[in-house]
């Protein structure tokens, strides 16, 4: 599929150039939070923008040090997900058969301490940088339950999005308020949700590449055979023994099995998730991946993002001297009146025909 | 391809099905006008919306009866478009060849008592149903110009929409402000624009038929020989020689010509247009014509329709007892920034290929 090449009257090709000619793919800045109407003018035409500073003076932003987040959670117990990699939820090489898997992380609860300790440490050390990458991210609506003591430093929705969001009929409430708490190690892959998104950034740089919902073709979305990360049982040491301190087994990738509905047989589950990666542009790519062209956007402390509801993203971060990244987001359910949830799966239908009459 | 069916994983049978199970083709009512917010929610999911009585206390819907604009207007000159069905920018067929053609009006300038009074006339006189047909329809600014005097009985804009549809950067303004005066035996053929409209009715009913742009499959666009109606040079009779008044010629139907630019041979010129009929399902249907759900609506005096960019809409009158159909609309330019445009020039290449590959 990488070496061919789109033909004259490609109407997939045109779809993505017609696109990038009436769209920039610059992100727009803002440097104020906008109106209600201000923000609907982008759901409307289901592009992204960033408020520059926009959470500059909630009170997360300003008192959400390392320390102080050490010293209002404390020895709470959180989840964590953990990977060898950083991958949760990626496309992963398995590591025995070489093939191209979907890998969900492994879950452990954690007191925070120990969990933030770590994720610290393993930043600031260049040696650590091949252990095993923790990163709190459940992305259950987890600061209003896990977290809900830190809910208060954050509004509880974004009133333009509130204002907007709402119908007459009921009132716009976030689905979920979500906290991200990381390091460098760990990327989010590309994928949507189908969800409007604003999400603001705490601590640390979030780098986000992003692309249009039409641009499903370019994503060579495929199904993957689907594994989760399995602590393996850890031999106890002589040394461990004796001093009563044991050191964590070594992460497995197991895969998913499932029963046939029909057959009763026991079988491989699969999930469908794009496999390439706007950064590795050659690899993984499809004849139209090319004609993609990113938007790229880097949230600093404040700022905010909004991120329309189908557009893909792929998210990695960098820490500044306090060796953490925190991020909050909130999600909006997305209107799935009018056009552009139909179109999105036109596209998807016509990309597939397509992949399928080139098969035959 | 009448006789064809869409089959089981037809992408554009699947597109049309799928916004129909997602989207209601009832019209939403509101009974006062929206803010410029609630407007933008209805444009970012491109969708209509009537205003029962918005225009209501307009000077134009108060005033504005058929005594009021004969005197008002009087002799004045005006553009009247002719033809003789009410068929005015249409497909006909061609009466000497049988074939479907894309019939222009012919157009000759006229006193506004004449005008008005011919069309009235032909409303209440039932024997005149079979004469020509008078439409004042330039479509060009009209009330900005040729009925300039009118244009302050009515507001210069539509407050929601300008708000709305204004940029940081840009105030929209309307492109155009049209007025439209004729009778019941004109019929506007299902056709789109590229604005978005705000069409309001004055005098008479109103009857739209609206379709979503991603319906193009089901409307046939066809590429139709364009011709004009042209008035024949009139033979004198005798009794006209006499009494000095002279009948006027009757219309026929040239048919366009250009000169092809590589050739430089003669070639009759065609245009894209819909032949599909919502109100005669059965004629020039295509296989997906039957999916179509058609949005109804008809408009009484003061009534406010938002008609999206790019819907189909198909609009035919009916007077009351004064014997004329007024109405005025508003062009915004539509924004071609963000997916409905790319995705809907997308549905016309898949269908197109589509076409031509039954065609093979």
């Amino acid at each position: 599929m990488g070496e061919e090449q789109p033909g004259d009257h490609d109407p997939i090709a045109d779809l993505i150039v017609t696109y990038n000619e009436l769209n920039s793919s610059h992100i727009e800045e803002l440097h104020e939070e906008p109106s209600a109407l201000e923000f609907m003018r982008f759901v409307a035409r289901n592009t992204p923008f960033v408020v520059r500073g926009g959470a500059a003076n909630w009170k997360a932003t300003q008192t959400w040090t390392a320390e102080y987040l050490s010293n209002f959670l404390g020895d709470e117990t959180v989840n964590v997900a953990v990977t060898p990699y950083g991958n949760a939820d990626a496309p992963t090489i398995h590591p025995q058969t070489g093939s191209l898997v979907f890998a969900k992380p492994h879950e452990e609860d954690q007191s925070f301490n120990d969990f933030l300790t770590y994720v610290i440490h393993q930043e600031k050390t260049r040696g650590l940088r091949n252990s095993e990458v923790r990163y709190a991210q459940t992305q259950n609506d987890n600061l209003r339950q896990e977290y809900l003591s830190l809910y208060s430093h954050v509004p509880p929705t974004i009133h333009w999005a509130r204002i907007a969001l709402s119908s007459p009929h009921e009132e716009a409430k976030p689905e979920a308020v979500n906290l991200w708490i990381g390091n460098s190690l760990s990327t989010t892959a590309l994928h949507k949700d189908n969800y409007e998104n604003v999400y603001v950034q705490i601590r640390g740089r979030k780098h986000f590449v992003l692309l249009p919902p039409h641009c499903l073709p370019c994503v060579n979305e495929s199904e993957l055979k689907s594994g989760g990360y399995v602590r393996r049982q850890h031999q106890k040491t002589r040394g461990e023994e004796e001093t009563g301190r044991e050191e964590k087994g070594q992460l497995e990738l197991v895969m998913e099995k499932e029963e046939d509905e029909e057959t009763g047989k026991e079988q491989e589950v699969t999930v469908p998730f794009a496999i390439w990666d706007p950064d590795k542009p050659e690899e993984n790519a499809t004849r139209y991946s090319k004609l993609a062209e990113p938007m790229r956007v880097t949230l600093e402390e404040g700022d905010m993002l909004y991120l329309p509801a189908m557009w893909y993203h792929k998210v990695s971060q960098s820490c500044l001297q306090e060796g953490i990244c925190v991020a909050v987001n909130y999600w909006y359910d997305m209107d799935f009146t009018g056009p552009l949830y139909p179109f999105t799966s036109f596209v998807r239908a016509v990309n597939q025909q397509q992949q399928e009459k080139s098969k035959e």
